[in-house]
C-alpha cells in the first residue's frame, strides 16, 4: 500500500480524499494556489505545497509544479479528484513516467473514453445501446442533412471532445442544421481545441441515469448501481440521487450490466461512471464514460456502504476489489444537493466572498462534505460549489423531508447559496413523484 | 398527529427533537433560559419562550413556566428530552392534567421504574436476571452483614433513588460494610432526599450493555438491539457503540428478549432503555430502566435506520409502531463520542466559554449532533456536552478509523474539549479488542 499520496485538487474533493487517506493511515499531501492558502484541505493534509497563483492555469493545471510537489514530498501516488487534470491522459502519463502511481484508469483507457466518438464505437462494440446517430464525425455538411433525415429530427449536435454542454446544439429541421453545425464547431474548437462534431437523435424528456463502476487490475469489475442526475440547469447537475426513482427493476439490472460490459470492454481499472440517457419508455442510451471519481459519488456510498475513494486507492495500489458483485446491496435512498455560492435570485450569479458565520447542517441521516467554515473566504477563481449536502434515509420520501430540514439549517452569513433553490425543487410535484427530466428545471422553474 | 410540540430541554437534544418535528411537518416550540437565548435550539424552533434565569432550577426545571409556555404557544404535546424533567413523574402527570400529551411513558410506569428497588422486584417478577442482592432495602445494619455474607463479598451498596454514582459504595468485607452503609445513606439523603439503600454483589470487570426498547399504546413492544457503554469515567458514559463487541449471539438474543419482557411487564409505552451489567462469563444482570430517550440513542438509529425521536412522537400520538420486530435488522457498526467542553489534562475540569472558531467534522460515515457554532458561548450553568460525534461504518474497525479521523477534525478555538481524550481511548488495545470494562478508563488511563 502507498505510504503517501498527493491530492492534485482543492475544495471539498481534496478534503474528501484526505479524509480517506487519514482513515487508511496513509500520509496526505495537499497542493494549493495562493488563493487557497487558508482552505480546509491545506489544514487537514499532513503536508501542503503551494503550486502557483490563484488562476487554475497557473496552479491546479500546472503539471510540472504538481509533479515537483510530489517529488519534494516523497509521495508515491497522485489522486486527481474531479475536474482540473483528472481526465487529462497526458497528466496521467506524466505521473506514471515520473514514478507516481496515478489513482485512476490507464492513460490509454482514459484517452479512448475521453474521445466521445471513440467511446461511442466502443459502446456499440460491447453491445451497449447508443442513441441512433451519425457513424463517426460529420465531415461534410451536405452528408449531415442526409444523416439527420435518417436518424430523424430533432437531432443533437455534439462535440467529440465536449463536456459541460459546450459545442452542443439542437437542430429542429434541415434548415437550421447547417447554422447549428457551424456554431457547434466554432464553440468546440474554442473550448477544446477540437472542432469535431457528430449527430445524435435528440431525446425529448430525457432522464440522466449513470452507473457507478469500479474495476481492479485483476479483471474484476463491479457496478454499484445507478444514480439519477436529472435535476440539471444548463447541463450542470444540481441534485443527484440513488437509486433512480421509477426505474423498473429489469431496466436497472440491464443498465448496470451494460455499464459493466462497457468498462470491461475498455480494459478499464479504477472507479468510473457510465452515463446514459433514459427515455420515456425507460430505454437507455450510452452517453459517455467519466474516467474519474464524480462529484455525486457520495449518494452511491450511502446506499451501498462502500467507501469509493478508499476502494480507488486500493485498486490503484494493485489490490483486488474488496467485494464481489453479489455483496453489493442497496439500503435506503440517498439524495445530494450541490450547495453553490451563487444567487438563485440573480440568475445563479456566482457570489464568492467571506462567510462570516457558518452553521453546517447535521443530525440523523445527514452527511456534509465541505471545505468551508466560518471565517473562510470563497475565492472567485474556481467553481462555486461550497459543499455537498447528502442525506440517507430508508425511503425517498423520508430522504426528501430530511434534505428539506437540513437545507433550512445551513447558515452562510455573508454569501448567498443555492440552498433555497434546492428547497423549491424538492417541493415540486414532478420531483416528488420522480417524474422530472433534465429539462425540468429550465422548463418549470426558470421559465425557459 | 400533533400540530405543535414543545421541547422542554436545551442543547443538542432540543435540536435533535426540533429536527424530527420539522421533518414530520409538526410545529416546534423551544423554551430557553436567559443564558441560552442565542442557542441553536432557539434559532431552529418555530417559536421560543424564555422560561427563566440561567440556573436550571429557575428555568428548565420550572414546571409552571414550562406549562405556561405550552399554553401560550398552543402546543399539544411536550417532549422532555433527557435530564432535567424527563424522568420526573410529577411533571409527566402535570403535563397530562394540563391537557398536553407527554412524549414518554405513563407517570405510573415512570414512577415504578424510577424507584430502583421496585424496578428490581419487577425484573425478578418478569424473569429478568438481577445481580444477587438484598431482598429489598437494608433497614438494619446487623442484618446487612448477614445478607452480604450470603451474597458474597465484595458487595455494592446502592441508593434506591440513585443515579450517576451518588449514594454508591463498595464494601470489600464485613468490617468496611458498616461505614460504607452510613456514607451511602448520608450521600443518598443529601442528593435525592431519600436515604434508602440496598445491596448487590459487586461484579468485577463489568461491561455496561443496554437494550433500546420502544412500545406503543397497543401492546406492541420491539427492541432495537443493544448498545455497549462500558467506556465510562466516574459512572458517566463517554463512548457508546452498537452492536456490543464480543457479545455472543445467543447472549445478545437473550438480553434483548429480557429487555422486552421487562418493558412488557411494566406496561410501558414509548422509548426506554433497559440497562444491564455483563460479567466475564457474558452473563447479564438488570440494573435499571431509563424511562426516556438517552444521550446515546443515535448509535441505535445508525445501525437500525430507525428515527427513534419520530417513533417516540408517533406512539405518543397513539399510533402503532411503524415496524415489527422482524423488520429490525442491524447494518454495520456505530460509535458515539460525547464531546464535552472539559479539559482532559486538568482532570476534566469544565471549560465553558466562547467558541471563536468552529469546524464540525463531516464526510462519509459521520453524523454530528450539536447545538454549537462559531461565535457560540458555552454557558457554565449546564452539563458540558457540546456535541455528539457519531460514526457508522460497515465494521467496528472501520468505525474506529473514521471516528479517529473525525475527532482530529474538530476545531473549537477558545475552549478545550475531550476530543483528544477520546482519541487515546480509541487507540488503546483493550478498546480496540473490545475487551474493556467500565473500570477501564479509570484503571488504564487515569492511573486510579
Amino acid at each position: 500500500m502507498f505510504q503517501k499520496v498527493l491530492v492534485a485538487n482543492r475544495g471539498e474533493i481534496a478534503v474528501r480524499v484526505i479524509r480517506a487517506l487519514r482513515e487508511m493511515g496513509i500520509g496526505s499531501v495537499a497542493v494549493y494556489s495562493t488563493a487557497d492558502k487558508d482552505s480546509m484541505h491545506v489544514q487537514l493534509a499532513d503536508e501542503a505545497y503551494c503550486v502557483g497563483e490563484a488562476k487554475s492555469a497557473e496552479s491546479y493545471l500546472k503539471i510540472d509544479q504538481i509533479i515537483a510537489a510530489a517529488e519534494v514530498s516523497g509521495a508515491d501516488a497522485i489522486h486527481p479528484g474531479y475536474g482540473f487534470l483528472s481526465e487529462n491522459a497526458h497528466f496521467n502519463e506524466v505521473c506514471r513516467e515520473s514514478g507516481f502511481e496515478f489513482i485512476g484508469p490507464s492513460p490509454d483507457a482514459m484517452e479512448k473514453l475521453g474521445d466521445k466518438n471513440t467511446a461511442r464505437s466502443m459502446a456499440i462494440a460491447n453491445d451497449v445501446p447508443v442513441v441512433p446517430g451519425s457513424d463517426g464525425l460529420i465531415e461534410d455538411d451536405s452528408k449531415a442533412i442526409e444523416t439527420a433525415n435518417k436518424i430523424g429530427f430533432p437531432v443533437l449536435i455534439k462535440a467529440t471532445a465536449g463536456g459541460g454542454g459546450k459545442g452542443m446544439r439542437v437542430a429542429e429541421d434541415a434548415d437550421s442544421l447547417e447554422k447549428a453545425l457551424t456554431q457547434a464547431r466554432t464553440e468546440a474548437q474554442a473550448a477544446f481545441g477540437n472542432g469535431g462534431v457528430y449527430l445524435e437523435r435528440f431525446i425529448t424528456s430525457p432522464r440522466h441515469v449513470e452507473v457507478q463502476v469500479i474495476a481492479d487490475q485483476h479483471g474484476n469489475v463491479c457496478h454499484l448501481f445507478e444514480r439519477d442526475c436529472s435535476v440539471q440547469r444548463r447541463h450542470q447537475k444540481l441534485i443527484e440521487e440513488a437509486p433512480s426513482p421509477n426505474l423498473p427493476v429489469e431496466k436497472r439490472n440491464a443498465i448496470c450490466e451494460a455499464a459493466v460490459r462497457m468498462i470491461r470492454g475498455a480494459n478499464y481499472s479504477n472507479a468510473g461512471t457510465v452515463e446514459f440517457i433514459v427515455d420515456q419508455n425507460d430505454d437507455f442510451y450510452f452517453i459517455e464514460v467519466n474516467a474519474r471519481i464524480q462529484v455525486e459519488h457520495p449518494v452511491t456510498e450511502m446506499i451501498t456502504g462502500v467507501d469509493l475513494i478508499k476502494e480507488q486507492i486500493r485498486v490503484a495500489a494493485g489490490e483486488k476489489l474488496s467485494f464481489a458483485q453479489d455483496e453489493i446491496t442497496v439500503t435506503g435512498h440517498a439524495i445530494e444537493c450541490r450547495i453553490n455560492a451563487e444567487n438563485p435570485d440573480k440568475n445563479f450569479m456566482p457570489n464568492p466572498g467571506m462567510i462570516n458565520k457558518f452553521y453546517a447542517p447535521g443530525g440523523l441521516g445527514v452527511r456534509f462534505d465541505s471545505h468551508v467554515y466560518g471565517g473562510y473566504c470563497v475565492p472567485p477563481h474556481y467553481d462555486s460549489m461550497i459543499g455537498k449536502l447528502i442525506v440517507h434515509r430508508p425511503t425517498r420520501e423520508e430522504a426528501i423531508a430530511t434534505m428539506r430540514r437540513a437545507l433550512a439549517e445551513i447558515q452562510t452569513e455573508g454569501i448567498s447559496t443555492t440552498a433555497p433553490f434546492h428547497d423549491v425543487v424538492l417541493q415540486h410535484p414532478l420531483f416528488v413523484e420522480g417524474k422530472h427530466d433534465t429539462k425540468f428545471v429550465e422548463r418549470e422553474l426558470m421559465g425557459n
